[in-house]
């Protein structure tokens, strides 16, 4: 059985970002800018925007969150967004979620122009994914294939089962493993699905992102499955996924334990999301430059 | 067995939109206005215009061709695109598919702008429909769903397998189907499926749109099914669909028959976007008629 290591992937992913970035930021004058966008007082978002700003020290991508108050109204939080995504200064914008409920998050998301949006959640970031164009792609769900392919994993020809339709996770996992680079037979399970149970049963690869503590016991794993588990979840006794990780994991030929799984590739992600949207803008930019001089 | 006759259900919405049409025309003294565009000289392609454009006199709606020689360059077909899309006078926009070779459709569909995108094909559209926001739905999935509704299928809990994962029918099929308003557990298959059969014959709503003349055999159904026939496939013997309907028929709940089934939806649905797209542009113009008053 192998554990898929995200922690260890995500270093090595994130050491040769920081490679990648010092040699451009000296070549360029000036390091990747990430605007981040945190609004409440939720405390799991104060942990991850913390996460994210220790990771882009790392990488040498230059960071600022910008704190706001929960009362914020819709109106001043889209005139904030557009602003930083029109602004000359930022190569990337993302804005944590949840937002406060009073908040519209969708039209939040679709102001962040598409060549800077690190999150891949503007309508039309969602719609080239959907249709097999370059875009930037959920933190998430990249970070779950980056992991695969980093250990060899292919999904060709496999059956995928995607537990979840999350707008964040469920849906475009299911886009990037039916795609024409996976080519995996993927279905999607959610809280209508009749027999989720024998659906998972099929699975060669087998993706939880429901947010329920140890939802996938041993009898819903097919035995030599390739299981990765999203779910975060806070219970009595501590942080657990989606998959009862104890009993399931003598079944499966794969997993990713939790934590040390997919959190840390998201992450790892979003800073290969960043320098991606920052080099494009350089290119951009030499382009013009180059034009200018002719 | 219930043939789900698409003929008699698109007549019906027809007949139901002209109404529409005549109050509103009255009204605001103009009909909807739809550009369609029509590159080379591909003879089924010049079949569905004019398809197209008999439905839209029978719905009351004003339509234009722009029917272009095969050899127009990317840029001028750009020029046009972007210049009926931004038109004051136009409420919709069709690009006939498929384009000559050398021309790049996505990019050319990028250009319609999503509130008269009637086919729904570009990223904007298509990633608005994956999230759940309001937008026009392509019109084959759409017609798909106006079908099942009308027959009083749901598919709720159902499980729903797809054949096929296009831009223009798959995807958007699947992402209808496994809505929060569908509900179905949804399979997508394509070419690299390693046992298409056996995915099929689990289906209790099986959609076809791969291409292939009778493709689905009666092995590959599951009794009581509902079976959807996208296909629309030349032989040698006439007309045929992607699933072998003499074979299939008495196992089935419920069919399609080629033709007269997904087709006409197909086109009874592109009216109902156009009007959809006219009635809001007109909605709009009223808020600021009424605005510029105050």
């Amino acid at each position: 059985m192998q554990i898929l290591d995200g922690k260890a992937t995500a270093a090595r992913l994130r050491a040769d970002l920081a490679v990648e970035v010092a040699d451009l930021s000296k070549t360029y004058h000036r390091p990747p800018q990430l605007a981040v966008v945190l609004v409440g007082e939720d405390p799991p978002s104060h942990i991850y925007v913390r996460y994210k700003e220790k990771a882009c020290a790392e990488v040498g991508i230059h960071s600022r969150t910008w704190r706001i108050e929960a009362s914020i109204t819709q109106d001043k939080l889209e005139e904030l967004v557009s602003g930083l995504s029109a602004s000359e200064d930022i190569d990337a914008v993302l804005v944590q979620v949840p937002l406060p409920g009073h908040l519209d998050l969708l039209a939040v998301q679709a102001l962040v122009s598409p060549e800077k949006d690190v999150d891949g959640f503007a309508p039309v970031s969602v719609g080239r994914l959907s249709i097999g164009l370059p875009c930037l792609t959920p933190c998430t769900p990249a970070g779950v294939m980056y992991l695969l392919k980093h250990y060899g994993i292919s999904c060709t020809g496999k059956k995928a089962v995607v537990l979840g339709r999350s707008n964040i996770v469920g849906k475009p996992m299911a886009m990037l493993l039916a795609s024409t680079e996976a080519n995996a037979t993927v279905t999607v399970c959610h809280s209508r699905t009749a027999d989720v149970a024998a659906e998972c049963r099929q699975a060669d690869i087998l993706v939880a992102a429901i947010g329920k503590a140890r939802f996938v016991t041993r009898d819903m794993v097919k035995p030599g499955a390739v299981v990765v588990d999203v779910g975060m979840n806070r219970t009595e006794t501590g942080l657990c996924g989606d998959v009862d990780y104890e009993a399931v994991k003598d079944v499966v030929s794969a997993i990713t334990p939790v934590p040390g799984g997919v959190g840390p590739m998201t992450i790892a992600l979003l800073m290969a999301n960043t320098v991606e949207a920052y080099k494009r803008r350089l290119a951009v930019s030499e382009t013009a430059r180059e034009g200018a001089k002719a």
